[in-house]
């Protein structure tokens, strides 16, 4: 099921797609609800970010082939590298990106997110599937020249409008082998697919739920592939996985 | 003014601070609220974190003699080094500080917490005084052994009861020269002042602001000043900040 989180005539609603249509839904996404017969076309709302994360947790060097153009020593993490960002900074679909520093050196970073739909604590491997309640597109802005500078990532990665999710938060879907790719102005730049996640969407929330609790809406980016680069003024950038849409947010 | 917010009867309530007793508060502490005549002794109720919040900012190297001990080559940031540790983290004055690793090296750190009044975003430095509604004590407990293995500091951080705050939330407290200790069974360790911080609370508002929205009962842990050291089973400890009081947890 795909649901998106819209806005019609300044009123916010779930609706679930079907046929173009965005069918209203009544009570909470990840626990009672039901959906309603009335619709708007997908055309006439304008989507917002599918949650409003309370946390926004990142896993950094998370495909072997990012590694080896991000470092010059590349080398696997011996367990996974978290971070966290400001849920300030999550976007919609259509929000523009807003670069705060134009003469730093920005980058897109296509990622699949993981969308926790139920509290949980000290997860085992085996139950992750039971508190992941989606997943959506996520577009891991950098400010790479901060990233940099800073060492910790935190800054680099938390100004207003750098954490895009969307379109759409899909339940029911199998994460471990979707066509991950990125584009800028319709030019391909990333392409690759969650396979080559070298720890996957299961692993990694069962691993997060050791360290801090989860709650209902949390996301977790969990890593981009290799071929990121740069977005300027004016461009138009485009997040695509597989059975889950297009993330399309304009730079300003 | 000194606020607890504390448990009687399984109850939460925010109270004032007078003569030993504990005023009992209704209303919104950041805005509009009032004292009321019910109150009981500081001994009979259980305090809590004196706020629960949504965002946990932290700044690393912030008093010069830290960064000495902390790197071989010492060097000043050029900008504050700002880290995001989960809220989950937060425990109250006496409640114990679990050790995942005990095998692993984990300090204490002794700091003087900001904590937001008011929702703001890009707040000139002269106005922070209006967004700041008060100061706290904080131990920022950290597992050297995964700061140093991650690089990225948010899960050394992070676990579950790392984040100990208060006890008290001290309104209309001038933050610039206030005596700085921690103590391991009563034994000094850290002994330093406010004075010495690199980049102080209302430059650090202010620059944080710039990156991510701010809101009422964010906290920000300013840094640690140097004397940190090493955690273990069945150890209490004491932070204490002058104006605000003593932060006293067990190690379990």
């Amino acid at each position: 099921m795909k649901l998106a989180r819209f806005t019609v005539n300044r009123q916010a609603y779930y609706g679930k797609l079907q046929d173009g249509r965005l069918f209203v839904v009544e009570g909470d996404i990840f626990g009672s609800y039901r959906i309603t017969e009335k619709s708007y076309a997908v055309q006439e709302v304008q989507l917002l970010a599918p949650v409003q994360p309370g946390k926004v947790i990142a896993i950094g060097l998370n495909y072997q082939a990012h590694i080896g153009e991000f470092f010059k020593d590349p080398q696997i993490p011996v367990e996974p590298v978290i971070f966290m960002a400001s849920p300030t900074a999550v976007i919609g679909p259509g929000e523009p990106i807003v670069l705060p520093y134009p003469e730093h050196e920005t980058h897109f970073e296509a990622e699949l997110v993981v969308v926790i739909g139920k509290e949980g604590r000290d997860i085992p491997l085996e139950k992750t599937g039971e508190y992941i309640g989606g997943y959506t597109c996520g577009n891991d802005v950098s400010d790479r020249t901060l990233q940099k500078l800073d060492q910790q990532w935190t800054r680099a990665k938390s100004f207003h409008t750098f954490k895009p999710l969307g379109p759409y938060l899909v339940t029911g879907l199998a994460p471990d082998r979707l066509r991950i790719q990125s584009r800028v102005n319709g030019q391909g730049k990333q392409e690759s697919n969650t396979g080559s996640l070298i720890r996957g969407a299961n692993e990694l929330v069962s691993f997060i739920s050791k360290i801090m609790t989860l709650y209902p809406g949390d996301v977790i980016y969990t890593g981009t592939p290799a071929g990121v680069g740069p977005l300027v003024s004016g461009d138009i950038c485009e997040i695509e996985i597989e059975g889950i849409g297009i993330l399309r947010n304009p730079v300003e």
